[in-house]
């Protein structure tokens, strides 16, 4: 399968430049990109006419399945949401309904020019399985369970997800420290231990979560982590609002990335994170945009705004965090946080993971910088295509995964009433 | 011409419940609103399919013009900003030049919702005459200018657009207070007292500019405007980020409406206003996209999502103004603000100003809560149709404004490039 990208801008992220000229997909990669016009048999000939060839958003924190919850509990307290509106709620999760949940966050993933997720939730096997039957691009979370995952069986849904080629690869991560028992990090000391896997785990995210950590474990939740050796072979940590000069220290050791998610933080009054600040020190910082209960869009475009948005309130400058660097954020550093160092630029050999960005949509008109136009007046209705390893999954607005859109969205509809019954 | 709009969900905004039904269009206003299925002839009947119709968002302040300055210069302080890259490109503007500038915010006005703005910018005669032209509602700011503007020009253009059934109407406001000269403020009451008219102003946007009139005055910008009695026939303030007590008193008791800009406010750095404190204290507020250069979207769903989401942060509290207050601000408080009380709400009589949302893009499913769907995960890819006066300007990502949108954006795309040489 060939499929030619003609009278394209290309934007590769290798730097800042943009490329006029042609995109060769040959099944699940690129063979070209450059100027010269591309000649001999395509399968599939496509004008850009003028519009912008991207790497596709890696949207490195997200919790998919929990579509159900979204819109269900919105302004309320954070102790009210999560233990008398989420914990409740996903008490009655059960394994047959996540695939359901999680295509619709596909969708809109897709919608939003996002071709790969770091996700983290219940029943991985399922959320697998679901994202390599509509061809999208996943990372899941390897977290041990006592009951529902013991280390064997995280290792047996490990062994089969990390083929070559294959879509979708897992880590080793744990909730959090504060939803941690001794017995889970043993647990997840063997896992790491067996599978030389980076480590991923929900960090200093509130402030009371790491004055509770300190108060526990004299040290800071990363200190902790740390002491274990969790992070020896990198990895990342989401949210990140609330570290210390020590903990950047480490940060920085281990090469670990932090996953910013600037929306959930906002809307759940967690606090701004210090990401100029993490930036100024050297740090790679990734975005996410957590599950659908605390965002609740699952939008890069909102996450991208975000992070220079209210870096330049945080530090009442607003030149705080340029366009360029938002996106390197959102897609080579994304990349890097995930393990696909395969998807993160528009080069020859690496995987066709892209999006084209609809330059005639009013906002992104006229073109003084097409980078700022993204960042800074982006949004879903400008992505006019998503490719997921040489596959078009989404184009003006239908979505080509192989199912019934309107039947998805009633099943949904009958799991969401059900799940949100609380007993 | 009648248009039956069937098999719809109605949140007509006179409260927070959703209408199964119909709406009937007869000519520029609703004719009927309700549950029973309308019979007879309809020259256009539109399936609804169970999306959601409700009012066009108002947007209560913003510089249309302004897009050949869009992406210009992001990530700059203030004062580079305005003194350098704003105002020596600014002074390169003609009167030939904005229509076509404004045309490609009025494109983004409809693709975001938006069925009425309160502009305020040079050249307002080019405006009005734009927005009839395409068969957008508009509210300009008549302003004095000793050169090009004299009252007498001000009155004429007024007279011409305040005529009954007219898609534009004029009001009377000046800049700022610190932009404003005697003469002009001179002007400005010779204005208001010749026409009645509710007052607008940019006013207490930054700290700095609070602070020096108080120091060059004695009083804040509101005291001294309450001072020349410019708001006692009501009106509005553009940001208000900064209002003391004393202030809030002066705007309650002149019916006063703070149209809040969280977007240009957080991208300039400008700060947070305290939107929880006004709603507590009873003041009206309304939303505004600001101007191209400073958001640099035209999205109301941008606003409303901005507007909750950092009051939450700014409070640190996750409670912090529930969607349905939001919605408002967006609809019927922006329509009070903008003098546009027959647009306000979808009832019987009241002018067919009116958005339908695709309640199939999966950002709104599932459905547990139609409005924090809106408000919380809604962007501009849900906008199917937006109709103003009774007329579909846009439907299904495309434009019906009689003319070719490419080449709108060829011309400004020269004009762009022409008006942002500095000399």
């Amino acid at each position: 399968m060939k499929i030619l990208f003609k009278n394209a801008r290309i934007l590769t992220m290798k730097d800042d430049k943009i490329i006029e000229g042609c995109l060769v997909v040959t099944d699940s990669k690129i063979s070209y990109v450059g100027p010269k016009l591309q000649t001999g048999f395509f399968d599939q000939v496509i004008d850009c006419d003028g519009n912008l060839l991207l790497p596709g958003f890696k949207n490195a924190h997200t919790h998919s399945a929990m579509t159900f919850l979204r819109s269900k509990a919105d302004d309320s307290s954070l102790h009210d949401w999560l233990f008398n509106e989420i914990f409740p709620r996903e008490a009655n999760l059960h394994k047959g309904c996540i695939r359901e949940l999680s295509k619709v966050a596909l969708l809109e993933y897709l919608s939003s020019g996002i071709t790969a997720v770091l996700d983290q939730y219940f029943f991985p096997q399922e959320f697998i399985d679901t994202c390599n039957d509509f061809g999208f691009r996943s990372v899941s979370l390897g977290m041990y369970d006592k009951d529902s995952r013991p280390v064997d069986e995280v290792l047996k849904i490990m062994n089969k997800a990390n083929k070559p080629n294959s879509l979708a690869t897992m880590v080793i991560g744990m909730h959090s420290e504060y939803t941690g028992t001794d017995e889970m990090f043993k647990a997840t000391e063997v896992l790491l231990n067996k599978t030389n896997s980076p480590f991923y785990t929900h960090l200093s995210e509130t402030i009371s979560e790491v004055e509770d950590c300190k108060s526990r474990r004299g040290v800071t939740p990363m200190e902790f982590f740390d002491s274990l050796h969790f992070f020896d072979n990198g990895g990342a940590i989401f949210h990140g609002v609330y570290l210390s000069d020590n903990d950047i220290d480490i940060i920085k050791k281990h090469d670990v990335t932090v996953v910013s998610n600037p929306s959930s933080n906002m809307k759940l009054a967690s606090g701004i994170a210090e990401i100029k600040k993490l930036l100024d020190r050297g740090v790679r910082v990734a975005l996410g945009t957590d599950g659908p209960a605390s965002n609740n869009a699952l939008d890069m475009f909102r996450e991208m705004y975000l992070v220079t948005g209210l870096q330049k309130l945080k530090n009442m400058d607003p030149v705080s965090i340029p366009a360029f660097e938002v996106l390197k954020m959102a897609t080579v550093n994304g990349a890097y946080a995930m393990g696909l160092k395969e998807c993160d630029t528009l080069e020859e050999g690496k995987l066709a993971d892209l999006i084209m960005i609809d330059l005639s949509r009013p906002s992104m008109q006229p073109i003084n910088n097409i980078i700022n136009n993204l960042v800074y007046s982006g949004g879903k209705d400008c992505v006019k295509l998503t490719m997921i390893n040489g596959r078009i999954l989404y184009r003006d607005g239908q979505f080509f995964v192989g199912e019934d859109i309107k039947e998805i969205y009633k099943k949904v509809q009958l799991l969401t009433e059900e799940l949100n019954q609380i007993k």
